[in-house]
């Protein structure tokens, strides 16, 4: 019996191919002392993947010859730990195989869930940080006018969602008329502006006859520029990221900053989704009465087979995914 | 009996001089029903002032011929209203001038205090502004380390010695050696950075240990981004003002925004005085009490004379004023 795993055969200088991976097959891993051997079910795909290719972050950089990371949900096969047992379902800081040993203390178990992947979709790191960016920093009231960018992306579809059931009218904006035609029809937002268009603060505006109160922010730039020139007074911007940015040797800051906050007493804070983990419970179980009721339409974009993943991350760094992007490697323990 | 009053002469075209202005004789205003004919005791001189020529704003713009505006203290000489006694003490939106009129409606009282400057500085909107910004937006606790920019100016010396008196550690940035060390020496700042050395980033770094967790931002531009690299997780921004974009052509937002907002989790704010004036008397309260106990040296630039408004205003731009500058035009009624 022999493993499969995805090796980075050479770190990419500038756009990422499929030339930098490689398909190895070796032997099946042997857990050792306190260690489990897990089979890989699902692999989150992120943008931040890609990052981990360009130096150390908030973890260590990967580099030619490792086999990729990744972020994956598993089924335990076996066990040399009191805590974690054979068939358990399990989450961990993993690598691109169909197999891998771990040390027990660094997996963690999962609740039983109806359908697995929703752990890394809408009741994971994508719908708890839309759930905890929009509820607790941009704090947006029903009437309110909510605006999020990158609205086809894993956590912007939620936030739009959410702010929907919070009686909120949403403005999505996102690349292209078929994602923006997608975010209005399957997610609901009210409407759904494409940045790619010239004439962004016209169509914003259009789109915002009342102005914006909260600005879920994914790309900073001048997406940022152009929402804080429509955001009214007391507004408030939940800054979760600045994609526009992380590629550019000559990053532009908004030019109406700080003025537009100080005219308008904007409101502008930066979070990230660790910071509220003690509020995970109650984001749960806002997410599950959402689903539950219909009002949140779980969206995610399942590419099929581990020799899938260099194809599924490359595509979503050109943005052609809709909803949280994962790669189904194995069948859930229940057999689907 | 005559009246002097100084005319905009000519509309500036960059840099004000005092060629544009002139100073003219004129009769005696005489109050018309439901008018009081008030006479100027002082004059607050703000950069304000100066944007008022370059067109309409939250008032109305001043042009070629007009009597330069200003908000003055003033005594009441004549009062055609029920509601405003000869004697009385009051501030008004007015001119530059010894005597003016206005409606009773738009003049407001102002309670007996002992030094009637202090009405426009630590009592004023210098010291409102400085309290509600420092204790409502930037939320400093003793032991943390608070940063502000224009520090010798009418608003950041007040901030900074707030934040000693609630035992913050407190570095001002100010322009030059000369107001760097009045700031330390008379409003006690821990220590104070000049903004024209080279070096900003490695000074204000030696200069704040254990980072930044409040900065009052004055000036916008290149200033705060430099501070925004040195915030501490969780740190607050209050936005004041902008002083460094106001004259700019080709403003440049902070390169590092929104990216140091996400990363460090940061709190950014405008605000203006007049949205916390139900609390006003909280802070008329606190401030007292912090100049009957020392711990507020209130720092007024008095400038003698009418005919002196001008030059007044010119250097208040250049930036050679400490502590808020105003006009005194006659003297208190009990002959100060």
């Amino acid at each position: 019996m022999t493993n499969r795993q995805i090796i980075v055969a050479e770190l990419p200088q500038g756009q990422l191919a499929e030339s930098h991976f490689a398909l190895h097959a070796t032997d099946m891993p042997v857990p050792e002392h306190g260690e489990v051997l897990l089979r890989t079910i699902l692999m989150s795909i992120d943008a931040a993947n890609r990052s981990w290719m360009q130096g150390a972050t908030y973890r260590d950089a990967v580099k030619a010859g490792d086999v990729m990371a990744t972020y994956s949900i598993c089924e335990v096969m076996a066990s040399n730990s009191e805590h974690i047992a054979v068939g358990d379902i399990v989450a961990a800081e993993s690598v691109w195989a169909d197999y891998v040993t771990r040390p027990a203390r660094k997996v963690q178990k999962l609740p039983k869930v109806e359908i697995l992947s929703h752990l890394i979709s809408v009741y994971g790191i994508a719908g708890k940080t839309a759930f905890h960016g929009l509820i607790s920093v941009g704090k947006p009231m029903a009437g309110e006018t909510v605006v999020v960018s990158a609205a086809a992306g894993s956590v912007g579809g939620y936030v739009g969602q959410i702010a929907k059931a919070l009686g909120c009218h949403v403005v999505g904006i996102a690349g292209g008329a078929e994602k923006c035609k997608w975010v209005v029809d399957k997610l609901g937002f009210d409407t759904c502006v494409d940045y790619r268009e010239k004439g962004l603060f016209k169509t914003l505006r259009a789109a915002c006859p009342n102005g914006i109160d909260v600005y879920f922010d994914n790309v900073g730039g001048p997406i940022l520029e152009t929402t804080l020139a429509l955001m009214n007074e007391k507004g408030r911007i939940a800054c979760c990221g600045a994609i526009s940015q992380y590629d550019s040797s000559t990053p532009t800051g908004p030019r109406n900053l700080p003025g537009a906050l100080v005219v308008k007493r904007l409101r502008m804070e930066g979070f990230i989704v660790m910071d509220f983990a003690n509020e995970d419970a109650k984001a749960i179980r806002a997410l599950q009465t959402w689903v539950n009721s219909g009002q949140i339409n779980v969206t995610e974009d399942i590419v099929d087979g581990l020799e899938n993943a260099p194809k599924a991350l490359i595509g979503l760094l050109a943005g052609d995914n809709k909803g949280k992007r994962m790669v189904r490697v194995g069948p859930d323990p229940k057999g689907e």
